[in-house]
């Protein structure tokens, strides 16, 4: 062993679960050591989720880091909704008093990392090799290789699990002990990235007989937009005009146009809902994806990894400065309520805005939107859930 | 050919739906035959749906029906749902203004047929062998035996199909005309009617691990209690002791106790939703059960054969009155909004309150109830469902 150091908290993963998890460890005191096998630039640069819910957002400002958020962050009081070529607007405020911002995980990740060399927060970059070991003992420890190949261990009071969904967190614990949920929903979702202005205010949800489509923005001058497309769909059947011509097919509304302009990216994004319980295993204890994945139509992922992590930065806290254990053990359980929340409400909405292959589901979720798009109690009910159930 | 006859309207069933029409019919001075295979003891007996709507109160009222209406049905102002031994009452008057009474159909049924006896509306009971002719044409016409065993036709400028999911109306349209959507759930409801008081002032949905269970009553003295069973469940393998087992296990809740007494009713439901289009075909127009099936959970199967009955008798009216023929044309699409809404809401309650062979169903299935018992927004939102959407 080249080098051993002791923490109080180990952190697998260097998304923006585990930098925020260390941010707020740090202003309350609480030692950590992040570990990740990417590159910073890599994690700097990855394309992600866009919106933050308002309690997001309260968290972010809280913890100081709402500086560039403030100045760059595009708040959204509503999105619209289309059905064929209908088009109704949804205004949140009027219906929660709440509202959503459009800034994307990639800045957010940015603002945390530069928190991080700020405060001195160790992080290592490019390991490889890593294994949890002793999780359930009071002696966990994390082993691996740094960047140079040096063998390393961190000796920890506790580990936490942020390293996404397909970490080595999560199969850490015993799969005796652990039960999944799941649903594989037959589409995906082509999405671009594109520099050009986005053409609307809000972000526009499409259901269309051809399949769903969204339109979506990463700043004012960067447009993001989806299409369904089948599940295992691939990227190449996808040139940029078919791209642009089929998106102008979903959005058709009368006298509106797309803005189109150099596509910059391009990926497919699977669709999935899964949840991995329990979020805790003696002293290993997961956040965010590692232990459970939302389709993307609700906005919710990245929101819900925020959530995780304020409990459990709460939990800590209290274990580690009080000798109080109550929040660590009630984690999982409080942990899952808001989970279950967004897993339904994303999919929901996903199979509101999708297009089935069963016409009868089609029908149903066909009448649900025109239910949402004529009701303001429908709408209310959707923002209250798409900003944000409360803390 | 014994008797020949012609009418303007010939109505084929003598349900609530097919006994509504009639009567509206006559009060717009349009006169109609209905034709019925079982016995009017048999029509003034049989126990179904027991949940009348806001809006097909004030539609029985508006046509002089309201008067034991008034006196003898039970306006409730909410529900309660019960989730484990956790229970909420929600106030739909609260959430959208509106409420619901306590009136069973075979009470309905009864008024219906007092009226058309005071009216001399001409009712052909416990006829048989009918068969429906040249629907498509502008001299349709039905001939059957009837209770003597005599031939008998009535030509009609329109034939309008009352006769429920198992009569001869839907069939009478060419197969490669119809497009049937449904949905077979996997399971059935063991109803009993029981000579107690309800121990309860408004009706309890109640979803339990061990299935779902609905208290409801049929009068002061007359309950109806439900129980989740499986598809296909046997009423043999239910002693009364099991019964009311059962239903004290699924309404547990701290400081209650069920009211046990005779059972005078048992009998096992069937869970389905149907829907079939469209709801015309040249001169053969249908309405209700013929049409379409909900589940019972949304208390919607009544309610949508009086909301078809409402368009087609505004529809029938233009048409004999005015020579105006917008109505009936559009009556297929009209009725299709509605009848969708009410489809999706029984589905949606149905699937909420039931419990699921698939556990990631049953989460998802107990996060919303938790959403809906917890929010107002969500309490407005079925409220507005369950009272029924304004014509």
């Amino acid at each position: 062993m080249d080098n051993r150091s002791r923490t109080q908290v180990a952190i697998v993963g260097a998304g923006p679960a585990g930098l925020l998890l260390a941010h707020l460890l740090r202003r309350s005191g609480i030692e950590s050591v992040v570990l990740e096998n990417r590159s910073r630039s890599y994690a700097e640069a990855r394309i992600r989720a866009g919106i933050l819910e308002q309690g997001s957002v309260d968290v972010l400002r809280a913890a100081g880091l709402g500086d560039r958020l403030n100045r760059e962050g595009m708040r959204h009081g509503g999105i619209y909704l289309q059905h064929g070529e209908r088009r109704t607007h949804l205004d949140f405020e009027a219906g929660c008093g709440r509202s959503v911002w459009v800034y994307g995980q990639t800045e957010v990740v940015k603002d945390l990392i530069a928190a991080a060399d700020a405060d001195g927060q160790r992080i290592d970059w490019e390991i490889s090799g890593d294994a949890l070991h002793d999780v359930d003992t009071d002696a966990p420890y994390v082993t691996y290789r740094d960047s140079d190949g040096a063998s390393c261990r961190v000796d920890a009071a506790v580990i936490a699990g942020t390293d996404g969904f397909h970490g080595i967190s999560r199969p850490a614990i015993p799969e005796a002990r652990r039960s999944v949920l799941e649903k594989e929903y037959p589409y995906a979702w082509l999405g671009i990235l594109a520099e050009t202005a986005p053409a609307t205010d809000d972000l526009i949800y499409s259901r269309n007989k051809r399949g769903f489509a969204l339109y979506s923005m990463r700043s004012r001058e960067v447009s993001r937009l989806y299409l369904q497309v089948p599940a295992g769909e691939k990227v190449d059947a996808w040139s940029d005009d078919r791209i642009w011509d089929e998106l102008a097919r979903r959005f058709a509304y009368d006298g509106w146009s797309l803005n189109t302009g150099p596509v910059i990216d391009k990926s497919v994004l699977p669709m999935r809902s899964f949840v991995s319980a329990p979020m805790r295993h003696g002293n290993l204890v997961l956040a965010g994806d590692s232990a459970h994945i939302v389709p993307p139509t609700g906005a919710k992922g990245l929101n819900l990894a925020i959530s995780d992590v304020v409990l459990l930065a709460r939990a800590l806290h209290a274990k580690f400065t009080a000798n109080d254990d109550r929040l660590i053990d009630s984690y999982p359980s409080d942990a899952a309520a808001r989970l279950w929340r967004a897993t339904h409400f994303s999919y929901w909405m996903t199979t509101m805005m999708h297009v089935s292959d069963d016409a009868f589901t089609n029908e149903l979720q066909a009448s649900q939107l025109r239910y949402v798009m004529g009701s303001e109690i429908a709408q209310a009910s959707l923002a209250e859930n798409y900003t944000g159930m409360p803390y």
